[in-house]
């Protein structure tokens, strides 16, 4: 048990942590044969305000380490969430959570230039691998992750969470049931103004550049919607802030999708202003999603009748994913979103770069 | 006054002239000088269901005559409208309007491919013109519809309803008065299903497909809610009916703008699939208007708050269009959409066509 002084001390960190029942500081100390250890590596925005506060809130799994190249933040997220120093890592002593058996998965939120180093390195210590989206910044990364989890007997996921929650899982199944007939045509924004400089969404060495990043959720509208795997692309990509976003690095991107079916796809996405809707045109009807992507919120409604709205608190979504993750693991069943589905998006996104910078029609193979 | 005879049988024509008050038959015998008197040249589906009909609730302006190749057409809109013998033309007799009082006003109804010859020929009568969109088939031919009426000093009006109705006139005045900021996004989509063959709309040489005739629609759109004229697109076009849409004739077309100040737009059209909405980012906010193109129904929403939705009755809109271009005419002021404004959009059309058919940006002079 945590003695009054820390929790004070940990609620006063974080106001989000406040809000949780003080007994979820136990669960980096639970014995892991219920639920799984998480081990999250890479403590930046997603991890802190998103992940680490799901991590309180899921059955299936808890937060049993970190794994951070900043002592600070260590010390800080040691206290916060009573994680022993034994499952606390730095990237130098990383390989040896091989032999950690609290720790069970390994989460990889790191920019997306160092995914392909920690998934593989995860895989190789024998960890159960879950991979932020962009998977990574080139197909063969991509490839050579999923090959290792693979000849590791590990499982890969990549997170997907509007694919673990039900707004979207609802509009997908209406699409797939045939409520508006035949898709032809997918319009799908998704953006918001990053007013950093610095970020690793502004270096391209790192990953950066929105369509990796607002991006995948454009096309993973648009692959969804259809159903459907995109054959070509023609994209045009611009910046407001040439200071910021150079050297080939997109603050805005626009793409038009061929899929086999002759259904098309205008997809934008930027990190210049914010927009979040995808409207989905079949031969039947609509559907409009208003917004698509976000954390919560997302509302629909089907021209032919029917609204969809499932309501929920942030970060409702990424309790979910990781739940339905650690489920898939311990059932040994196949991920929801594992790395193929990472895979697929980046050969897109390859593609959609290539077709900016050559202003030709790209196939994709 | 019509005879019950008369009014019965013209009642039992059409079911939306059935819905007007009998003494509405009377305008074109009233005399013109309080109101113009029209002439609609072309008595295809647009005339007969939507501007006649309108044409019977104008204030500033009445059907006084017809031009028509169809002599059951002649004798059906005679009896239906109570038109005099000498306001009924043919194509052959055209010309002589010129001596008609009657007509004030030649609305030129026809295929596009021969939007040049009759408008010419109208304002060498002496008649101001009112012209259907898409303007003509070439900028060139537009240019010389401008010189004719300009030499002729008669008035040039495109039939863009939009323009007049006041929802549009709404979202308009909100962009322009800065409610969401700077426009930096513009998505735009405007089709329906067309299951014809062998209208005009499917016949190259008679100025057919779909970027001339609901695309107007989406280039509107877009520059209405920039309030800019573009100077670059890339465009692409295809077909789910290539027995249909043939050599170089687009069932779908999609297209990218890029406006002067940064601003893009991304628009739809097709006779394939039905769609119609227009979603404008701007760095504050974003409008949603969906339908916004309609003949009515148009609803729109501020992200930032308010909502747009001005209901009428079909055919409201193209009464309005009417007794304001009447209205300019009779008060000497210009034209809401001018001749200019309808060039504008051909060259915006002619430019989409060669950037699809080059699969390269075109700039706009």
């Amino acid at each position: 048990m945590p003695s009054r002084r820390t929790f004070l001390q940990t609620t006063a960190l974080t106001s989000v942590a406040a809000s949780f029942s003080p007994n979820t500081l136990l669960t980096a100390t639970r014995p892991a044969k219920d639920r799984l250890g998480v081990a999250l590596v890479g403590l930046g925005y997603y991890s802190t305000d998103l992940l680490a506060p799901a991590l309180q809130k899921t059955k299936n799994c808890y937060l049993a380490g970190i794994v951070t190249g900043t002592p600070e933040k260590a010390e800080k997220w040691k206290k916060q969430y009573n994680i022993p120093d034994k499952n606390i890592y730095s990237y130098q002593t990383f390989d040896q959570i091989a032999n950690n058996p609290d720790i069970d998965v390994v989460y990889v939120v790191l920019p997306p230039s160092m995914h392909e180093e920690y998934v593989v390195r995860a895989a190789k210590a024998g960890k159960h691998v879950w991979c932020e989206k962009p998977m990574a910044v080139t197909a063969k990364e991509c490839q050579n992750m999923i090959d290792a989890c693979a000849k590791n007997k590990v499982s890969l996921a990549i997170g997907y969470r509007l694919q673990h929650e039900p707004n979207t899982q609802e509009w997908t199944k209406g699409l797939r049931d045939g409520k508006i007939g035949k898709i032809l045509m997918v319009s799908c924004s998704a953006g918001y103004y990053d007013g950093r400089t610095t970020h690793w969404k502004q270096k391209k060495e790192m990953g950066g550049g929105v369509m990796y990043d607002m991006g995948v959720y454009v096309l993973q509208g648009s692959r969804l919607a259809t159903g459907e795997e995109p054959i070509a692309v023609t994209a045009q990509q611009y910046t407001s802030r040439p200071d910021v976003y150079k050297n080939g690095l997109d603050e805005t991107s626009m793409a038009q999708l061929i899929f086999p079916s002759g259904a098309r796809a205008a997809v934008q996405t930027s990190y210049g202003m914010n927009m979040n809707f995808l409207n989905v045109t079949g031969s039947k009807g609509t559907l409009m999603m208003e917004p698509y992507s976000a954390y919560n919120g997302q509302t629909g409604i089907w021209s032919n009748g029917g609204k969809i709205e499932h309501p929920y608190e942030v970060p409702w979504q990424q309790t979910k994913q990781m739940d339905d993750d650690a489920q898939s693991i311990m059932t040994k069943k196949p991920m929801l979103a594992p790395g193929e589905e990472g895979l697929r998006d980046i050969k897109i996104v390859e593609a959609i770069y290539q077709a900016a910078r050559t202003g030709k029609e790209v196939k994709i193979v």
